[in-house]
């Protein structure tokens, strides 16, 4: 047994069975093992920003990491942004990143590079494995790390260790570890954040990771009937259980001075999992901290801890066990929107928010143009709604491929800015390939919307032919139906509500990818 | 004045005048400033990976830098593997990656990240700006670095260096700078070359960077002439001036056997600008390196010294300078290709390498489909040759853009194999948006065909389901030409030498972007 095949069944010990990969030479040993174990589902991505952001999507639905396996320094540079959007989000992950066989790296050939200063920033935990002798542990810890770190855990797999022998002695078929159990949160935490809610001032509970899954909102949704507390969530989180029947949470708005009007009554704020609130960026002019001044906060929990059972904790601490939680109520938000008429970026948030099915998977990076869809679906049918978490653009399609491949039995609705789509656009010939259950809704403004706006903020508002060629994408306009079809995927234009009510409504009814793109 | 002009004018003193981007909220200032300024033209890429391997070509071709604009850290890492390829083939280039304001890293926002540890290992040198009062000092020395190190310079310019405004008593227009002179050889490192070719043995001069420009090849085929030494340049190299009267190298081959067989006669190499020739990749039981035991090895010039005036220097030692070098002749190589038929591969190679234009710019990523072009064409008119130089795929569409629109009178045609053209498919865009005068010529055998051949060469000859996923991209197979008329690029597929050959001919008679799909 070489240390290629040891590294599969090491991953298939810990039941980790998907990898997204994006080989080449170095990890020929790789992939030849990994094609004796078909347990072991690799899924092509012809962009390693598709392969990153396909494990993230993943691994947010199916609750337990994927692999990737991506060559070198450069496959693994390829793969950084959406990297660092799952480091972000909280996403566990496992990054198989192969280099060469480690007596050839003095020699200084042409792919070799620091592999080691590329991926920390972007990893929780980064190991170059040392042989195949070592193997079995380091996907162990790997995965440990992953799962504990809540983050990429990114292991360097050199060509010798792969294809070197395992030494006989060794134990064959690894053990199941066991999966890291997040730590409870101290005592004195919860009777401090208990002290602060029961002080009656105007409080804030700030929610990330699995504090936003139904159950814990439940809690959390027990805790604000019985205090009055308000409950907010992140800008950007990695999922949110949400819709009618389930306890919505205020989520803080992107731009900064509607996040400071957000947060601007607050005498204290409770952090469940979540970071203390800045702004996306700095502004001349404007704080980085989102908080009034003076306002207390108390962290209850962080990411890493046990969030459910903080909630839990804290709500018997207050004796809230029995409060009855305001649930969003079915068509409470979405308003009726106009059945006809030219499309906009609106129409189209009300409509998907409308006709979205139950226990659909929404993935959004819509960006500007979808930024209402979050308040209009707020009342939709119950649906998960995973999102862009660290800002860096390219995830949206990405993501709907890794959760759809999570979710078989469930529809992803992918909500795709075009300016960002066109970064991971490869992500539908995936989808293509596998057959995977997602609608794609292109928001085509034809500019980086999000840019052009932000230039006004600056205080720019005529753009001479520089700002114009770097923020418009509209000379040539991008066809997305003809995209689409390149890469494998049925596609349609839409121009009007109607026919954008009938394309949708015909996507759902069908499985398999399909992508409209809205000109908005 | 603010920091972001002070910026712009700075890298205009150097004559620094194309800026290839794609920007972020953090660089609004920037780009502000940018479109105060017409004289730097903003060039954009749908995806970072297009501005950095444009800002390659570019600067192969103008023998000057290029800067980008990239947006923060997933920006950057973006445009890492191309940076990667300039970083190996010697491209100068001045990356400005925008940060958040400096005051604002403390708070960790989505977007933070560690840009220098992301940057340094594609960069040759790396610098964060401590804000507007050392803007002009520090492009101009990132601009020296580039030159004189001759590879990527990369600046962190924080937001609110770009927005703060330059303290007076500044000098307002930065002056020009000396371009840095590529400092020359040591006498005494002449006197050792000069003394192996004189011995007589078995004697060859490996040459890359500077050497492999018409006028330094004409003078290392003088010496050739002069001792029988034999020319070699490295597998990979940034620019070639060859073609019909002008003088021949041998490139050492890909395959590590080739290569070995190339290099197996020899006694003594002299390096010119090159690197101790070694494997691309590392494989079991073959060695790291090409040489020859007891093969005499002298480094006659590093990649930054003066490489022309060694190989000048060499030639005065030697009494070369009547000596007649052998040169291309025309229509030397290339045999007639069979006029009608199927279209493989190489019927591909020797079409194009027949008809290319003089003053053609090749740019090669056709991997292994495209192998036998470079003998095919060594007698074609004469041309420059550019092809991918750092094994990181995903250059050539970037690359051919950055080198159209460095020399906007001359044809560049693009060989470009399917699987790595998928990388950065998005250049085609930039291509039809400025009109730029690339035809592109897609060798679609609908696999990472060259992964095929590694998986033979570890003794898998037969692939089960996972392998097949991993290397073949038939299934759904990739339309290329509605791929480019999507991103408005014309495009006309082929299935036959006469097909390819109309064509061909027909992109060559017309201006603009053109790509043809070749079904091989």
């Amino acid at each position: 047994m070489n240390g290629a095949d040891l590294l599969c069944d090491s991953l298939l010990a810990q039941e980790v069975e998907l990898c997204f990969a994006n080989p080449g030479t170095s990890e020929m040993h790789f992939v030849a093992a990994l094609d004796r174990k078909p347990r072991l589902r690799c899924v092509l991505g012809l962009h390693e920003g598709v392969v990153t952001g396909a494990a993230d999507g993943y691994a947010r639905m199916a609750d337990k990491p994927a692999a990737t396996l991506l060559h070198t320094g450069p496959g693994l540079a390829n793969g950084l942004a959406n990297l660092h959007n799952a480091r972000r989000g909280h996403t566990p992950m496992i990054n198989i990143v192969g280099d060469h066989a480690a007596y050839h790296l003095v020699h200084d050939a042409p792919l070799t590079s620091d592999i080691e200063s590329l991926a920390r920033p972007m990893s929780k935990w980064v190991r170059r494995i040392a042989g195949p002798e070592t193997i079995a542990e380091d996907v162990g810890q790997a995965w440990q790390a992953a799962l504990a770190l809540r983050g990429p855990a990114t292991l360097i797999l050199p060509a010798d260790a792969a294809w070197g022998e395992v030494p006989p002695g060794g134990k064959g078929t690894p053990a199941a570890l066991p999966a890291p159990v997040a730590p409870p949160v101290a005592d004195s935490a919860v009777a401090a954040a208990a002290a602060i809610l029961r002080g009656g001032g105007r409080c804030g509970l700030l929610l990330t990771g699995r504090a936003l899954r139904a159950d814990a909102l439940e809690t959390a949704g027990r805790i604000a009937a019985a205090t009055g507390a308000g409950l907010f969530s992140q800008t950007s989180n990695g999922r949110v259980e949400r819709g009618a029947g389930r306890v919505p949470v205020t989520r803080i708005p992107y731009p900064v001075d509607q996040a400071l009007a957000t947060l601007g009554h607050l005498e204290a704020l409770i952090l469940v999992g979540a970071a203390d609130p800045v702004a996306f960026f700095a502004y001349p002019n404007k704080p980085s901290r989102l908080l009034p001044e003076g306002c207390a906060l108390l962290r209850l929990a962080a990411i890493e801890e046990d969030l459910p059972g903080a909630l839990e904790a804290l709500a018997e601490a207050l004796g809230a066990g029995r409060a009855v939680p305001a649930y969003a109520e079915a068509g409470g938000t979405a308003p009726e929107p106009p059945a006809s008429g030219r499309l906009d970026a609106d129409g189209v948030c009300a409509l998907v928010a409308r006709l979205l099915p139950e226990q659909a998977v929404v993935c959004d990076e819509s960006v500007s143009s979808g930024r209402d869809f979050y308040r209009l679906s707020a009342a939709s049918p119950p649906h998960d709604y995973l999102q862009l978490t660290g800002g860096a653009i390219g995830v949206g399609i990405p993501l709907a491929t890794g959760a759809a491949i999570a979710c078989p039995g469930r529809k992803v609705v992918s909500l795709q800015a075009d300016g960002s789509g066109l970064y991971t656009v490869q992500g539908l010939w995936t989808q293509a390939r596998e057959q995977l259950d997602v609608v794609t809704v292109v928001f085509a403004n034809r500019a980086y919307a999000i840019l052009q706006g932000e230039m006004r903020n600056v205080g720019v508002n005529s753009f001479g032919r520089n700002a114009e060629r770097m923020l418009s994408l509209d000379s040539p306009p991008v066809d997305w139906v003809g995209l689409a079809r390149s890469l494998g995927v049925e596609a349609v234009r839409v121009e009007s509500l109607e026919a954008l009510d009938r394309a949708f409504r015909g996507a759902l009814a069908t499985r398999g990818p399909f992508l409209i793109e809205c000109l908005t």
